[in-house]
């Protein structure tokens, strides 16, 4: 893939940017999610003495579910974050199996699955509730294209205006949905 | 402390009873309830050529939240489960400041807060509401005892009969409490 200018990326990630948005909506009582840490397998422990023990040898593994999960007004809400540099389309290879089965489950159980989708050289970010990305997901599957087009994403997705506090309503979007 | 004779350790973990557990409303269906990943700091990796990243310096981070959160029929619920050998109390220094303050916020979000508690020599398990590990907490502050005692737990807590499958039946509990 062609290398892009990269002024956009001198900035924060979406992770970034998502971990401030949380941490502003749990300051204000709006809502408690967490980023989960990053799944590692502990293989070697050292104990010096008088200082903290240091892990010396240990493996990132496969995250099972996606990268944040909390509550909002009672419900639990669920969801991913991605960003691409693409500008036309966003390939679902990012998505892992797991991560498709875990949203499956949330939406079995009646809870708020969604991924948040960013195009970096954009500076446009989207939510896309999970029952569409199955969608996309199945059409890949059965054959179909390895991406959701932006077009798709405009037409059943929706653009989170970005702002200064916090960086991504994400909630808005929520409310609009499942809270209104 | 006195040593205690071990034969219910030579058993599982809580940790791993609940791991099993939850395992198995995954399975059936039930619930989609997860154990975070330990959180860990890392300092150092190395990318030898051709085999996987290895982590070759971290260490251990102070958990911000607690063990356990998923969903159960559309509510968030969140919990920590904590061991003890004494056999006439559980210690209240088994929690961090921070674990009792995330606690606090799933209450105020309307998410449903727990611990699961297990007398490992006694075998027994209970779950307390968080609402009751709160008042405890707070009569520990104000300087009252560090501990909540076991005929406290009778009275307020709710004893789980403890199964094959699935091994800690908490739901039942939750059932009872607000499903029903
Ligand atoms: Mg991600
Ligand atoms: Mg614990």
């Amino acid at each position: 893939p062609k290398k892009q200018t990269t002024y956009s990326n001198r900035g924060m990630t979406l992770e970034e940017y998502l971990n401030e948005t949380n941490e502003y909506y749990r300051s204000k009582g709006v809502a408690c999610v967490h980023k989960k840490p990053t799944p590692v397998q502990i293989v070697h422990v050292e104990y010096p003495r008088r200082s903290a023990a240091v892990i010396k040898e240990a493996y990132f593994k496969q995250a099972s579910t996606t990268d944040y999960n909390g509550v909002y007004k009672g419900k639990y809400i669920d969801f991913e974050a991605k960003e691409t540099r693409n500008k036309t389309s966003f390939p679902l290879q990012n998505f892992h199996v797991h991560q498709i089965e875990h949203m499956k489950e949330i939406i079995h159980h009646d809870g708020i699955a969604f991924v948040i989708i960013k195009f970096t050289t954009l500076d446009e970010v989207y939510l896309l509730e999970a029952v569409h990305l199955l969608h996309f997901w199945k059409r890949y599957e059965h054959g179909g294209r390895k991406s959701i087009t932006k077009a798709e994403l405009e037409e059943v997705g929706h653009p989170i205006k970005l702002g200064y506090q916090p960086r991504i309503p994400y909630l808005n979007i929520l409310d609009t949905l499942y809270f209104s």
